[in-house]
């Protein structure tokens, strides 16, 4: 039976659908609005069962998904949202042992979920120029265990990126247009390009910059998610939703010898 | 540089967005449209480049991306769309090494993805009681060379699965209300259960029965895919577009000991 | 030119977009959080241009279009949207002249359109068995100088409707499946009978009702609005959007002798 | 009870949902698919009830709604689509008796809507300056028996409209930017103005030019129409939908003097 166990990363339901994520330690104690909770009595118990706190409240033990993961990125920019995280993911053909780039790294959400599909064999280089930004991404990479493999790098991404023959690169700054030399540097000969632009002026912008730097196979999307209220004799979309977080481009350099 | 290899599986995109996904084979002849194609004209050629047949059309060369695989997966019935596989991923949260149940089998297409997602170190368990299905999944899965991560059952779910404390399982049959218990018996406890279905009726069918079996955490939605014209000065939204593939249903079973 | 008369239903919005929908009368005053407002000041004040309170502030005034008196209708129950009126409007093909019933009354908000739409020479039935929400409907006519054209029913709709021969009908009750017979006794043959229903489920058991009562080209539908945010260099859809008020059922009664 | 008569605009419905919109002229015949149809066999005939071809086709004899006669709208030029056209008359608070411009004519979809709303008392002007698609428009009209209520112009709206004062004011054309001035010419002070265009490129080269002169309250949208499969126990939408026509920009001048 799977059990929780000392070093794992933890997600903690309460009533009401207030979700904790942590990491259990040994001896380590918590306050929580539902009382006190000592990781010991967490320790060895199964996944998928429900702890008490001291005053009682029953507590749902889990292991947090992915999307749980990104949900509960600790933030200090916009992240990138769960729904168009699959969908990149898919367009870059990530897998485990990918080469992938990223850049900027801003809070880290779209960094983690790289790090966990290319896996252990696999690399994620991430660029920002916000020391900031790109410590609290850090931290977030380092509750979920993935620090070994994201390379970090501090820099402006027009003085270039320091890989070649990534598999795949992945731009969500305001301007990409402006780094396509740099990313045809950096990618190989028909990979995977993608960016996230919030507003129809950047995309247009971009779209004149991937014709004119030899990029074929040019994609624009949105994507829409619709939550509906799982009441199964009541079932109808939820009142309100997401309309909009950005624009995704896709497309591929062609052949530079 | 990237070259492709004999036994490599590449992507051909001939003028007017044709494309063409096969495996090199030394010495292999090909007829195409555009006219005779000799592998051994394409082994050694960088990706990214143009290669011409001997009536001189240039065809794009490319490793196909698992989106390209998808789309030219080899169909007798229809297949989960990459929208919905990228956040079934993600919800399901598949990563190197991560062992899934899923059924039915169908042409393959969410197999394939899978086996993709878990890598070499990972394992996919598929179940359908079509032969003729199965078996069309089995070639799609051979050609991308990731048979030796997908187990396939001929059966009929209704007797239950093989496996036991499976990461993660997704139900893609008209009924998957019917097959509670035996889901509940092969997934971890609080590990991602997931189902596609077409139908409204459906969709409250299934709620009812999760709430019966103890599961919790139950979402459903529906993903909404649109592409613009990528087209600068002319950015607009493609003319029509998908209205609707299945809802998605995601919940995940609480502790039974 | 255009200027603001005693009796008139005015508008005037505030700087951060706060509207206020009132009618002017002679010697009136009022209080507003931008100070007061006399009456007398704003008649005879051409529309589109601006008006100030004692404390100064910059009013803009205009003649309140029907989607600005719907959206400022007093309400006691959820009230049917703009995006929705505006397709139901086209549907029911009403026109100035026409005669058409509506249950429930509600807050009136349908039936304002209605109102608006048929004109002086048209007929407006409608029907609740609230008192409570139709006093408050009739107040929202009554501000418009529309009650004219409205006929108020406080009663029970399974009794049956006091009309017959309309031109269309429309149903915003729970269960419209109960009134099928009372609906054909009211409308003409081959008359437009609309519903508006926010389960998937209610939609079912409706469906199922009109084939069983004889009616064809039936069409179910929602209506999704999304708004941009108005500026020129960052074209963007907003960030939240409603997203969903009700299915749309339309359906039209064939012959019966 | 109501019958069809000599004069009157009907629409016939075949199986397989064919429709057939036409008027009705004593002692005409006609050649269908379905078999001759004569006339008089119609005429008389309750609406609502069923007629028969010669061959014995029954046909659905309906009085078509404005949605239908905008669907069978003869076309020389993309329509305005219901869902849209339905939308517009609300913003631009069309009632019996207002005074509406609109340019261009095209095929007269809009203007067709404009004079069924505005009725007999109101008047519709419309400007285009091709004779080609203003004829086709002409005759739409005079089909449904409301040429009386629409001026046509065959102009340059770049040399400015003959009305002022009008309540509201549509531009569909290409470039409705360059004609603001003449726009706000004709307009009352605060009235509904809107436009339609294809391109997010338009819109914003639109937001400018308002701003720039003097339009408050500015609004850009869409409008998604999604159908259902009106199956009672299989309801779900349809599989593909119509994912763009155009963005609506409304938008209301402020006072002149």
């Amino acid at each position: 039976m799977d059990t929780a166990q000392d070093g794992d990363l933890i997600m903690l339901i309460a009533p009401e659908k207030k979700h904790m994520l942590f990491k259990l330690q040994r001896d380590a104690e918590m306050q929580t609005h539902q009382g006190v909770l000592r990781h010991n009595d967490i320790i060895s118990t199964p996944y998928g069962s429900k702890i008490f706190t001291h005053l009682n409240t029953a507590l749902w033990l889990l292991r947090p998904t992915l999307r749980d993961i990104l949900i509960h990125t600790k933030r200090r920019s916009q992240i990138i949202f769960p729904k168009d995280i699959g969908y990149i993911l898919l367009r870059l053909s990530i897998r485990p042992g990918s080469r992938v780039l990223e850049a900027g790294t801003g809070s880290g959400a779209l960094t983690t979920a790289l790090a966990w599909a290319v896996g252990s064999s696999g690399n994620v280089y991430t660029y920002d120029r916000r020391n900031d930004l790109q410590s609290v991404a850090r931290k977030n990479l380092e509750k979920v265990d993935m620090l070994d493999r994201v390379t970090f790098y501090l820099s402006d991404i027009s003085e270039g990126f320091h890989e070649t023959e990534v598999d795949a690169l992945f731009l969500d700054v305001p301007d990409p247009h402006n780094y396509l030399p740099q990313v045809r540097a950096a990618l190989r000969n028909g990979g995977e390009f993608g960016a996230l632009l919030p507003t129809t002026t950047q995309v247009s912008v971009l779209l004149e910059a991937l014709s004119d730097f030899g990029f074929l196979q040019i994609d624009v999307c949105e994507i829409l998610l619709r939550f509906y209220k799982p009441i199964p004799a009541r079932l109808r979309p939820a009142d309100k939703m997401i309309a909009h977080t950005g624009y995704l481009v896709f497309a591929r350099p062609d052949f530079q010898g």
